[in-house]
């Protein structure tokens, strides 16, 4: 029996009815059976700090921490706030990253959807976020790309994707992510 | 008698003893006649959703709006946090970027200077805040740059600058700033 | 009598029937009367390479640094070419900044439209340019910001745009254009 | 006895002499023996213009995309022109990227070291190429990172390294690298 990765998603949006939201509901739907995706809440997470954490880390950055660490890889899914990730994603990636020498990021692998209700993709976020993933040293899949558009008709009623072609290209790009955990992933 | 015109200072750590808000400090000191700097805190702004506007805006954001509104430019002051802007100071763009229609940020003059104790100068930090200002629209100066190394050995006991050659290139750089108000600041 | 602007355009793609050549051509019939655009060609420009300027600059980048110098205003028409700027117009701001204290770029108000057949409107290259643009202090529109895609069904046959609101938006962005240079350039 | 995989080098600098290449000799004599080092020379390409790959290509550029094919890997030493690539170095990855469906790039292990006289280390080039490795599919190491800084007292008159630090830095450099590649290169 084959190894079945977990897969912390991220979504960027705190909006109650995001589209990022709906869309992590809806890859959970079609992801292949070698990965299980959970959302890991962002949305409480105090601004990170770092006095906070020499006064003992608070509850929320604590539990946020161990689901990151306890996961085997990270999808991340961003809208655009201003040409840039929204405030809320970078504090969660910021938030992992501390204490020094305790990072919850290195060597998992991650992967990167932005959506934007637009049509530009989300470019912006997208790559200002790869750019801390350098650093952060979370090996993220470059091929395919994800940036997608029009989020206000992806959906269907049922939290399905509209439309036929944006799901094979989801499905395909989660079996890539799949075959990248299995390819870099820690043992 | 000229106009002296009031600059909003964003700190962008949140830590007490943070070397950009001694910068911040000392930076006021130095400060031409024609601009008067004064910080305005981002620590106590709720992560943005979008949600939150609509039950009624949380009272830190309306503090934090208008504070900015009633200024007449801004300066942002950021270490770099995984090679980007701090959660805090993004979160800070965001909220008074929104409501829709509502932006604090359209054509105030900013400036950035990015601070780090290392000797890479945040040049992630300051290039991923200046993506955001062209959306945001704020004629952002562009020379000279200020990207700051060695943030340790930077001040004296009485929070000046501890080198005469940084504070100098300080004074250049707020009169470079002043004069670039002056020239883009909206009547 | 009012002034009139000269306004150098460089084109980012060298392909004969570049569609971004087409958008100058198109540009230059709906500017407003105080802007006169006219292409400055970058296709023959050697390869920056500071041996040569200490030779004797080649006859090629002489040729465009006058061009430049001798021009109010500067305006940039780009694809992308793997998520960044085409080698060649990198290659005209890399000639035009040198040698050393002799750049023809600092102080000339500039514009971006970036442009592509798919849909992500060349945000990767747009942006990447604008970096370039604060070292080399070319003051650069903010807004509108213009990221074109669909560059195959822009033109009609005549050569003017296919599509009455692209080309509002192209007058709306000229005249935002104009209004940046009557207020940033230099005497 | 295992394999030895060839790394192509490309230097984004083509002054004589250049400080990325006397890195790029000085790496050759210190590289583990699993990899072994050769520069791939980029300073006669034509500036890419899709035309000319209709018309037949140009000999420069076969030459250097069969040198890259046959490469097991690559190795980008970049100084920075005006805060991004040097035209140079974008032009070889353009050129490297076509005809549509005949890119050398992709699945290639990359590294990528930036080098400055100054001491921002490059940042900006540094983090632009990494943006373009995103579409090229070269999986890029990401740490460590190398941001190099003081490029003028960087080598002994013997074309060495004239620090023992620096050295040792690169050595674990090159051995991470050697480690990326036989983790990533394909069979």
């Amino acid at each position: 029996m084959s190894k079945i990765y977990s897969v912390a998603v991220l979504v960027g949006s705190l909006r109650k009815g995001a589209y990022t939201r709906m869309l992590a509901n809806a890859l959970k739907k079609i992801a292949p059976p070698s990965i299980a995706l959970s959302i890991v809440e962002i949305g409480d997470l105090p601004l990170y700090n770092p006095d906070l954490d020499d006064a003992g880390a608070p509850a929320a950055w604590t539990r946020f921490r161990n689901e990151v660490k306890s996961s085997n890889a990270v999808l991340f899914i961003t809208p655009e706030y201003n040409r840039s990730v929204p405030a809320a994603l970078k504090n969660a990636l910021d938030v992992g990253s501390r204490p020094y020498g305790a990072s919850v990021w290195p060597g998992k692998p991650g992967a990167i959807i932005s959506l934007t209700p637009g049509s530009l993709g989300a470019f912006g976020a997208n790559h200002h976020l790869r750019q801390s993933l350098v650093f952060l040293d979370v090996p993220t899949l470059q091929q395919p790309e994800a940036y997608l558009g029009n989020a206000g008709s992806m959906f269907d009623v049922a939290g399905g994707f509209a439309d036929a072609s944006t799901e094979a290209h989801m499905k395909a790009y989660l079996d890539a992510f799949a075959d990248w955990i299995t390819r870099t992933a820690k043992a």
